[in-house]
């Protein structure tokens, strides 16, 4: 059977302030910018609700990318989920000024019957109550990847805690991997969040890079280091997609295969600063990934 | 004629308190980690002053390394500098405490003749007006790097601006080159830096490595992810001098050079900052450095 890669998570409308412009109600989310990041090496399968007030357009800009949205429902009378925030000069820092979770409050999916033999799953930011829900619906998974957030890490650590021996790798930022383990230590903490279960982890260090431990050791790569930082929302999903969604396009042997996800997730997530919401990455394109990727590694060559 | 390494800056006495302990009168200053560090590759000529206080164990430290301290004199009746600092929980920020400039606050060094054939020239923190001196003091150096901070930035602009163009490197640390150039994106304001003079620019961003911007474009290095860090003072120096040290002692041809050089300041300072003061660098030694750069090689290879 061939690779299936499945995400779970936000499907979202997204006003965003930056020093240099906004954008209102751009079309975001988790497992939006997921999944886009991930079709360029994948046919991803998303799993989300909106509400009434979706359009088309949007469906349409998902099935242009061979993402199959037959686990995206719309709730009727409902209103999509909502998130307004403003960025900080320095880009690195936002405040959120709004939030209306609307028709993602009560989201609790379902899968498709066609989607329960996906290989590769995703379970994007949300509770791990409901992350666990998921992963129950999924028959034979051959790589579970999770994100998580300080709310979940502060609010529902016990039910965390079970989640994550159920995990092959966990995503998690640096101030949460620290929150989490209670390290001052980032690699320190890393190797500590594996002795809660999962088999790797990788820590985001937004404009700094990611961090990877594994059996085979840490790994870390830098921020791709773009000048035109725009809009920095979406890039820790890109990043997850890319990678993961590479990971379903290559049989290779590990651990090599990871640290080229990684690279690859860093390189998707470059493109989706660069412009606000989906833009750059509707821009862009497999053959400038791989030019990028290629650009990257002798820039990191010595 | 062989290449040498001359560094002009500070020595002081430091009082460190960490989450983790502290110690109190340690040798520090940049000129002491910058000639330490560089001791690995090529053997300095150090330039500073102390006051009557300073005892002759550390000279004989000094010696021990081939550190030739011909131009550390001993102002009659002074002081050594003394600085006390306090690191938050994070390590990465911290907070001066106290300052005694002492001797120091009046430093004008004259270099002794024998030292001013020197090729490699380091430059470190202070006024840039006192930079400027030593430099015209060099008869005809080959690489002339330079450290600076927020501080000169603020109050000796114009001063500064004379010295950039006369600078074939200049070291300074993320916000300072954000500061420098009012800039808001690292990479924009790398670009900017060199615009002011200097042939390249090393960014230092602490635990998350550095970035060079030079005519053949930028390089990225994360930090070594050591889960030791006990003290951080001194990591920046002994970058520097790890760095400056290797250009020093290979005449191999650019640019691989001076990524290799930054490599290596960076293995350095991952050594300087697992103990207190010299503590980790004093049980160092070239072999482990070189064994760790390999393992940091292959630590970002994907």
């Amino acid at each position: 059977m061939a690779n299936s890669l499945i995400v779970v998570g936000s499907v979202a409308f997204d006003s965003i302030e930056t020093p240099n412009g906004g954008v209102d109600e751009a079309l975001g989310g988790s497992a939006t910018y997921f999944s886009y990041a991930s079709s360029f090496f994948t046919r991803p399968r998303l799993v989300g609700v909106v509400g009434e007030d979706f359009p088309d357009e949007h469906r349409q800009l998902f099935a242009s990318r061979d993402i199959d949205t037959t686990g995206l429902s719309t709730q009727a009378g409902g209103q999509t989920f909502r998130w307004k925030g403003r960025y900080h000069q320095d880009m690195n820092t936002r405040d959120t000024l709004e939030v209306h979770l609307n028709v993602f409050s009560s989201f609790n999916p379902v899968l498709p019957e066609k989607f329960r033999d996906s290989s590769h799953v995703f379970l994007a930011n949300g509770s791990p109550v409901i992350q666990a829900r998921v992963l129950d619906q999924i028959k034979k998974p051959t790589l579970v990847m999770a994100d998580t957030m300080d709310l979940w890490i502060s609010t529902m650590h016990d039910e965390l805690m079970e989640l994550l021996p159920r995990l092959d790798g966990l995503f998690l930022n640096d101030s949460e991997a620290l929150l989490l383990t209670e390290e001052s230590n980032l690699i320190k903490a890393g190797q500590a969040v594996r002795k809660l279960g999962p088999k790797f982890v990788i820590i985001k260090k937004g404009e700094h890079g990611a961090t990877l431990f594994s059996e085979d050791g840490v790994f870390v790569i830098p921020g791709f280091p773009t000048h035109e930082v725009v809009d920095p929302t979406g890039a820790g999903d890109s990043f997850a997609g890319g990678l993961m969604g590479y990971l379903c396009s290559d049989d290779g042997p590990p651990p090599g295969r990871l640290r080229r996800a990684m690279a690859y997730g860093t390189i998707v997530a470059s493109f989706t600063v660069e412009d606000f919401g989906l833009g750059r990455l509707k821009r862009t394109t497999r053959k400038e990934i791989d030019q990028r990727l290629e650009a990257y590694r002798n820039m990191l060559a010595f």
